[in-house]
């Protein structure tokens, strides 16, 4: 077979503002699945458009690293550090991020971003070490899965009433579904 | 330097039942920090004791897919897939395990174990694919994280009231840090 | 492909003691072969049973190191450290497990374990750092392979008459391939 | 040790334009050097400026493939496969990106970006798979090398007369050592 | 630190006969031990050299694939594969190897190579896929071990009278920590 | 599927001399194309034969480390640094191979080997720590590839004129394509 320049290409219009979600975001993801060429190279590229006061809300990546900078805007960003003992026990590490810093979230760990920024947008160009690297927003996997977990498990985890998380579900399912 | 047998060695007592946390549950992980011969060799053990109706709540491991058998009772066991495209995105799997089961979560997954009997305990042998796997309550990380993730960020993420999330916090917190 | 839970379990029994062989064990390894969801993620896991007097005679995992905990009964364990300088030229290490105890054999190294106790079986969980580990029984592979390994280059490597080597091979390819 | 957002974190402004190098290009690389948190975490990234009719000559990794897309004007850019059986032997795949584009250079395969605009500059964002990828500029590390490599070798190797080679390696060595 | 040309350099005369020891072979591993500068890489090399009627018996590299080429003589070299079910049960694969031809001996496999020559030594370069391969000779391992492997162990393993273990321990004790 | 020994034997005549190329060296790889037992095993070997004055020029292997020995004759060998800060950058770090002699060229550096003797040829083994290590002739990737690189790009690249770099590439391609 005949190698081709396009195996290795995308016209993936990066530059491009995205409409947001419910949210406030939007992660235009180029991967393994848009780019063939990519498959065991352990890389790809994303641009994220946060709406003002938009954010992507906490998730992790369960096969990767992601380094971040900002294009336009302001970003305030973080992680929580795993269950350690402390004083590291879920940490929070958070930074403001304006144009042009750079910014780490490790593996598997849960982070955000957030533009606090109530008139302007912001952009950020994000990169993950794996050709695909999965997402699970927190939010969408607890509450809006398919089927639904059961209340009477998520209500002792969260401990709340079993009323608060049927209310949650019902408008994750919404979300994430339809 | 000479070798030595008890760097491979822990009397770990993982035949004890351990007395369970406010969810019902108990973690005792055998890793590199209790087996210092275990560095680089990518595995660790841990038993997991559950009360009546108590779970092991939702979580991941930022570093490992873990292996599970129930030595006692049963378990009701699950995880979410990640944010994929339909019929896959966020689904839900689960499984009633009885004694003498095994089941699999996947690297990263968010993934919980529940005794649904009101009764009787359960015990479960688990394995993990790293000496150093690492842990993430959810709800621990997100809502009781030190210092307090913001409830501007929490509440559009969540999409409840920020006294919902203020709420949320004041209780994570006193659990996960006192 | 709709993923399903079935491709992350096996209803494997680990609860049941097995019938143990001619030396005494008998392991129940359930790898990506019974939970066809393993592929790639890099563990599995093993229920053994031990006779009194028992042993899972001197192995290797050509792929995985492995992790064990006593559920039952007392075991005597141990390996062989490679070709080194000395003072730890072809070390033994080995040490008694109680319930409840756990031990690590690195991955490749010559290992094995026994039941000193002429009464009582034993049982342990063992895991392992890879979805197919494989497993290579010392004696078997030596003197009990398909076809038979020449006995000049037996004789000479255990440095024993080529007569005693004919009559292990004589008794292993009875035991192994019958 | 307590854990700081500052060991994920690095002011690198890569917002800012960079003054171009001889050739017309400047790479900003953020890599383990800069943000100590990325250790062992496999991924780095670096903005690149290309002055107009500028080039980011043919170079490789040795430990990193790289993802690239254009910020701003126009790249045209190509890598070369190895030296495998026609009709793949050292063949040149090429594109011309525009804004917004993506592209992938394989681990280890020489490659370049060339600004063909003569008036405009351009700019890229790159990642690498690898927290530290190393870079080797073909033309530096050839015929600028300190010591420079015997021009009886290099004549051989470029079959050209040896004062071309050496008058090659008078340049480089200026541009690469001073 | 300066990098210098000695740290990926050894003069290790791999050109000179060796030697043999009482099973006749003698192998010359350059690994990272004599190179440092092969830290992280994943190779090593070694010249094997074997008298007349001389092995390199039975053993196993518990962390490395071997690919061997023979320089000189002819030899018969096997491995034995692992217990898998019926046709592959512990088959024994070999081949004789004249001048020339290559062999590969799989990862943690046991294997060996003998010179059925009466008259004329052998030589053979091999390599393997770790700077630290490390080596397990059967036979030094389960019978020359320090401490000696309890004789109850292993006259059931090896199916032999306690005093033949007995013997063979005594035998291999001697030739492998004096 | 029952294994077979031919899946890891290649009759590869590593002993007969090769008749060697424009620049005085012929390499014989014996990969994973040869040996498809090697597969995923992370090694490969190979024989190299330089004429009198031979070269095996400047190249890098994409996805390798590279050991070698001398077997016959002397070789002056040496690979050059990546673009490290000073007193590292871009160093040549070389040496006189004598008869037994070994040398690492790390993995992606671009390295030689060549015959400095008039009269006598030489002989290398090489091993490489990938299955399918790729090797990239840097003047044939540069000057003779499938199509040719833009001349401009060159030119500006190595600094010389247009019409320098046109005729080392009409030379290239005829070597590399015909």
């Amino acid at each position: 077979m005949e190698v081709n320049a396009d195996n290795f290409f995308k016209a993936a219009a990066l530059d491009k503002p995205r409409v947001t979600n419910k949210v406030g975001s939007n992660v235009t993801l180029i991967n393994v699945m848009q780019i063939a060429g990519l498959n065991t190279l352990g890389i790809s590229i994303a641009r994220i458009d946060y709406a003002p006061l938009g954010q992507n809300p906490p998730h992790t990546h369960p096969r990767a690293t992601e380094i971040l900078t900002v294009l336009e805007g302001t970003l305030y960003v973080g992680f929580v550090t795993s269950n350690q003992p402390a004083p590291n026990r879920n940490k929070f590490l958070s930074k403001v991020l304006n144009k042009g810093d750079v910014f780490v979230f490790p593996a598997g760990l849960i982070h955000f971003q957030f533009n606090p920024n109530p008139h302007k947008p912001a952009i950020a160009i994000a990169a993950l070490s794996s050709q695909n690297p999965g997402a699970i927003t927190i939010a969408n996997a607890v509450f809006g899965s398919d089927p639904q977990i059961s209340d009477d498990v998520l209500a002792k985890a969260f401990q709340v009433e079993k009323n608060t998380i049927d209310w949650l579900q019902a408008q994750f399912w919404e979300n994430n579904h339809n």
